[in-house]
């Protein structure tokens, strides 16, 4: 399982616009081939800072099938325009597992 | 809950030490007032990049609790010698919430 870590800069003033338009984005992203969750975090000390973490199967689904795929267009054409700039976008992989609950 | 997010550049060479201290270290931050869970990723494109999410009650049980305390002296003394410099810590507020499965 990788990782995908997203550092998304949304204009200030549209953060709440984004995140009413997340769950669409979300719905899209679901339906990607070796996507496993997805997860969206707002920063404490950057209010206009978001976290958007990805779980997929592996990184050639994310960086070749989904990248590649009509559904990443449908995905950015929903959250892109509140984007300030293109996100920061990394992989990781886990080395820990199984320790974290899922919040109610 | 709040997510802690560090960033952790591991000393190059000594990643394989870092995680292998790490559990140890975890045994330490889970003693503390507010701690939830902790995950330990792995950079994929710069390998030597670690990054620790910790999910606590609250900022402060992280801020004002922990890094007061003589758990965090322990933590740091446990992990500290493997980073390269200092971690760049902050923090989110999860936007989505329940989405995430545990990972086997």
């Amino acid at each position: 399982m990788i990782v995908e870590h997203a550092e998304i800069n949304v204009t200030p003033g549209r953060e709440d616009e984004f995140v009413a338009a997340f769950p669409q984005a979300r719905a899209v992203l679901s339906q990607a081939d070796g996507f496993r969750w997805a997860e969206l975090h707002r920063g404490v000390e950057r209010t206009s800072t978001f976290l958007l973490l990805v779980g997929w199967d592996t990184l050639a689904a994310h960086v070749d099938g989904f990248r590649s795929s009509d559904l990443f267009v449908q995905w950015r054409a929903i959250i892109g325009p509140f984007f300030a700039e293109p996100p920061r976008v990394e992989h990781y992989a886990a080395v820990t597992a199984g320790v974290r609950p899922v919040e109610a």
